[in-house]
Formats: C-alpha cells, structure tokens, sequence
C-alpha cells in the first residue's frame, strides 16, 4: 500500500525519539530505521538496536560508544560516535527522512547537513529553527527539501493549511498555559524544581517542561512557527487552552478558523509527518469529546515575561533568537541543577538578550558565535 | 483578481437569500446576479431587484409576479413565474452557479435542472439532498458538477477534508442541541410555538428554527452528510455543542480530527460556498476564542425521537427519506398554524414513516409519488 520509508533517528532514546519507536513499531511495512542516535543512555540504546536492527547507531558521548560496541558486537551493527558519526548517519544514501529528536541547539548542523544531502526532515527539535531559521528555511528551500513538523502545535497548523498561503490571516498557537496557568509573578517566586517538572497534560523530557512552565517552549514556537509558515510575527497569536485539545488554529482572511484537535498523543504528530502526505491507520485511543469543556484564555504577558522576550528577539531577527535560545538553554540547565532559582531563568536570559550585540548576517559561524558568546555570559550570570 | 461569477440565486428573499445578496455587495466585482427567484414576496424582491439589477426576476406565485411586473415596469427586469421561470433562470447559459436557497422538497426539481445544464451548484436546500439525494448526487456525477455546501456544518466538513477520502474514519456533526437541550421528554409537552421559534445561536427561518429544535434539522443534516460526502450512516456521529463555534469536525483514521470554527454568521459558508476553491477577504467580526468556554454532549435520543428517525430513515433508503422529509413539512407547518401539538410534530412523520411503502426505485417520479403520498397522509393524521 505505502511506499517503504528509510529513517535516520537522532535523539532515540528521549521521549520523542521512544514515542517515534512506537510508531515505527506500529507503521509495519511503511517504515524502516537505517540509523539511531542519542547521547549517552548506553543502556537504552543497546535495547532499542537489538528490537529494530538499525545498520548503525551513533553515540554522541565517546565513552558510551565504545561501551555500546562491547555490548553489540554479538550484532551486525556499526557503532559510530560523536557529531562525525551523527552526520553520517543522516546523510547516507539510504536515507530518505531524518527525525529531529535531539534536545537543543545541538540539531542545527545535523539538520543543515541532512538538509545539504537533500532529505526530509521531521523537525522535533525546535531550537534549530529558533537558532537558525532563516539558514536553515533558505537552505531547505534552496534543495526543495521538505520540513515537517513535529511539535503538536506545528503539525496542527500543518494539517490545517490549504493551498494558497495568502489566504492566512494568522495563525493561533495553542499553549495549555503549563503547571502555572493563572499564577502572579508574586506566587511564581515560590516555584520549586519539582513543582516545574509537573506538567499538567504531556509527558515530556526536563527541558521542554521546564520551558512549557515558563512559557518559553511557546515563545520558541512563535520563532519556529514565523520560519515554517512564512507568517509575520504580528499574524501569529497564542492562546491558552489548559485542556490540549485544540492543538493550534489557522485562521483565514474570510474569517473561517480551521482547527486540528487530538488527545495529546505525541505519536500522532510524530506519525503524520512520517506518513505525509497521506495517513497511516493506527489503533492508538481517540478522542472523545462527549462531555468536554473546552476553555480559552489570552496569555498573561506580565507574569510570564519569556514570551514577549521570545516575540522581540524573533522580531529583531538576526541573531538574537539563536543567543537567546542559547542563553534558555543554560538556565534551564542551572535551575534542573538547582543554581538559579525559577524567575532567575528568565531573567538570565532577558539579560543575555540585552547585552548581545545582535548581527544580521545569517551564516552558520555567526549563529555560532552568538551562542558560544551567549551560553559563556549566562553561566557568567548564573555564578554571580 | 477573481474571475466574475454569475449567480442565480433561488429563494432571495428568504434568511439565506438575504445573506446571499449582503455576500454578493461585499464581494465586489467578484460576483453578478443573473436572476432572482422568490414565493410570493413582492415588496421584498421589488428592493432586491432595484439594489441588484438582475436580468430577470421570477416569483413562484403567479399574483405575485403580476405584481412585480407592474412594480418593477420602469426598469429593464424581465419578470417570470411558476416553476417554469425558475428552471429557466437557473438553466440560462449565462448562469456560472446556482444558489437553492428555497426552504423545502420544492429545491429538488430546479436542482436537478441545474445540474443538467452543468451548473455549480451552491447548496442552501437540504431537502433536495434528503428527498433526492442519490438521483442529485448522480446525475451531479455525471454530468461532472460540483455541489458545494451552504449548511454551515456541511461547509465546514467540506473545509477539513483533505484529498484522500478512505483516510476519513467519520463525520461529526455538531449541533446547538437548540433551544430545549437538556429538557426531557415529559417537559417537552408544554413547549409552545414562541418557545419554539427562539433559537439560541442562528438566526434562521421559521421552518429550519422549528426543526433544530426537534433535532430533525440535525437528522436532516445526516441525510446531507451522507450524499455530499459519500460516508456511511456509521461514519457520522452527531455532538451536541451548545455554543455553536465549532461548525463540525472529521475524524481522519490516525486519529487526527480536524474542525473548522467560526462565529455564528451563515454569509461566511455562503462566501466560502461561492469563493470556492478560494477564499475572499471581507470585514465581517471575527472569532475571538479569551474567554470563551466550549462544551460537548451526548444526544438525547429518547427526548428527541427525530434523529433516530433520521439515521432509520437514511439507512433504509429509497424513498423513506423523501416521505419523512415530507411528512416533517407538513407537520411543522401545522405546529406554526398551531394545528398540532409541538410533540405532534414528530409523531406524525414517525406514523408516516412507519406506513410508508419504501420503493427502492430512485427516479424522480418515484420521489415526487412519495413525497405527495406523505404530505397527504400526514394533513389526514393532522385532521383526526
């Protein structure tokens, strides 16, 4: 029925890339894994490889390389490591789509490389958009290579598109608002670590549920949601929804809203951009509205400062997203360390954006210093 | 920009039909009115003819359009009447689209003539479809027509399909419940015609405001669903959603659902209707979901026996739907001449239903003998 896809899957053994497993497993015949990567969970990888045989894992971590080959050298699967062996693992021929699972700005040049190789992308890493969406969007662009989201939101507002991209209006991100939906910035002094870790309706990996309770996960997706669509950032609009039900909207300049809706299931998003541009049947629950209330709220900017920081350094371009995203990702880090406290992460962040002189030249070495200089001056901010 | 379309426009000076023409004065240069065609409302379409200037204006009632021709004598607006002048209106080779904006099984004949001449047609007349549905739909086939829907909740299904119709797993109809959800049966029998004529969302013509409150315009609406969309009866579900915002919504076999949403103004399906496959810019207020709570219900079958009799009807085919169709007319006729109780309504077509001899035939005449059978049945059932 369906044509044979061949996947390289980088980031296998976090929660995207477990949950993108899943629906390899139940996607029997339309999908096959040519290669796996992740950072260190030797432990998880070995079991991952023994279940789905890729040709090739790739441990970014050295040692768990050289751990990980002990352990399958019963199999005949080549062991490869660090960014070398992560970038051969996207751009062999074999290869015709590369899930993005990786945390963080470490995706950008796998992407850009896989890019360059002329694959498509299942992007699930939106950090390489928000660092650097417009090398990455010209480059797909410049390849005719496709860029299928991943996140709910983004592969809401996919689904919803139709032909002719003029007709957009705007578009409306949903955001269930996190563990704090409704707090003052008074009550949001007295979050603890494992308050943060709590979120109400997805289960996801540290950094993202950190970033969902500050609401810079959605900042982060306004970035990445102006790169993917081609919208201004004045036709992107977000919205509270504590249920995630509605995972995003578009709105049309004749007034009609289209909406994707689904349980908050990331195997379904994961799912649609590996069977785009058709779907594939699964057995996974349905949603059931029978009984359901259904809320909307406007965001409160005040409280959660790290949205409108996020609509600036989108807005100012450059690369200002890229050391604000690098700066967000050190604080994350320091508070999941408990070295900053909860409001210290914004506020490191909103000061890495201040002092950064921002450049508009776009190439991969600016993005890079940008977030070299920003992660050296957050942790600067975080020891003082 | 947008290429002219030429519209006749059947029952101007209904709900519709007025929304229609405020659709067509926004839609400069976009649309142009060949013909109007009414009942027996002169001093209306006597306004609507001057403001519009079509070639011709047909009143169904012959003292009617003697009328209008002695109103409208200084002008160059040929008047025509009966149903001859209809068909000809919509059969003119000036005609791009015609819009069946008449209330009830009268739509069917002009319809079929319509698409006979290779119209598009623009469909506000459910009961063309649930009289009808299978002769429209193929003669519609045959002669390579597109049917677009008015129905908000049909244009909305329309709006969220996508190419591939077998990855549909099921409609789902949405409907206001109307201004009696939540009222059991018992509390029924004291509902009034005034009562009756309250819609809480829409405001709608006096015929379709009596049947969403019995929920026969929802079962209606199944029956439409079903031809327009080719889907089985156990494909469409029906979800009361007091709030009126989502239209409706398609449940595609991954399990992704798709809804469009809007604010409760029928000129918005009647543009998209006539925009299609575009869209058109207008001014009209848009959705604005802060604040807004959204909630879902199960129907209530037993309180509102309609829609069970619908789905029966729909199922057994031939010409039950078009004698239930029938009776219903008749019957809600009666209730507005406060001839039979508001409970009555439904107990006729039931009756009439359950005598009905189906014929599995489905030419026009074989409708038409059922129809007239049911309306003389269900007057006689009003009598006793």
């Amino acid at each position: 029925m369906n044509s044979l896809k061949t996947l390289t899957l980088l980031g296998s053994t976090g929660s995207i890339g477990r949950q993108t497993l899943d629906v390899v497993r139940h996607a029997e015949g339309c999908l096959k894994i040519h290669a796996l990567g992740a950072g260190k969970n030797v432990r998880l990888m070995e079991e991952q490889a023994r279940l789905f045989r890729p040709a090739v894992a790739v441990m970014m971590d050295e040692t768990a390389a050289r751990e990980l080959r002990e352990r399958l050298k019963d199999l005949p699967i080549k062991v490869d490591q660090g960014m070398e062996g992560i970038i051969n693992s996207v751009t062999a021929e074999e290869v015709d789509t590369v899930v993005t699972a990786l945390s963080g700005r470490v995706g950008l040049e796998p992407t850009l490389e896989a890019i360059k190789a002329g694959k498509t992308i299942a992007l699930a890493n939106k950090e390489t958009l928000v660092a650097g969406g417009d090398l990455v969007m010209s480059s797909a662009q410049a390849m005719n290579c496709k860029i299928l989201p991943v996140d709910s939101e983004h592969s809401a507002i996919f689904q919803c598109l139709e032909e002719n991209p003029e007709t957009i209006e705007r578009i409306i991100l949903t955001a269930s608002g996190g563990p704090f939906f409704g707090w003052s910035k008074e009550r949001l002094e007295s979050v603890t670590l494992e308050n943060a870790l709590r979120h109400p309706n997805w289960e996801m990996g540290a950094k993202i549920t950190i970033d969902s309770s500050t609401m810079m996960n959605k900042g982060l997706e306004v970035i990445e949601a102006h790169h993917l669509f081609n919208v201004a950032y004045d036709g992107i609009e977000v919205l509270i929804h504590p249920q995630s039900v509605v995972h995003s909207m578009v709105e049309y300049y004749d007034g009609s809203v289209l909406a994707q809706l689904g349980r908050p299931d990331m195997r379904l998003p994961i799912q649609y951009a590996l069977s785009y541009p058709t779907r594939w049947k699964n057995p996974f629950e349905r949603l059931d509205l029978r009984g359901k209330t259904l809320t909307f709220h406007e965001p409160d900017f005040e409280a959660f400062p790290a949205l409108a920081l996020a609509y600036q350094a989108g807005r100012r371009g450059g690369t200002l997203p890229a050391a604000m995203n690098a700066a967000n990702e050190v604080a994350v880090s320091a508070f999941l360390q408990r070295k900053v406290s909860y409001l210290g992460i914004i506020d490191i962040v909103g000061e890495v954006c201040a002092e950064h002189k921002v450049l508009d030249s776009m190439d991969l070495d600016s993005i890079l210093d940008a977030d070299s200089w920003a992660r050296h001056r957050a942790e600067e901010l975080i020891l003082t």
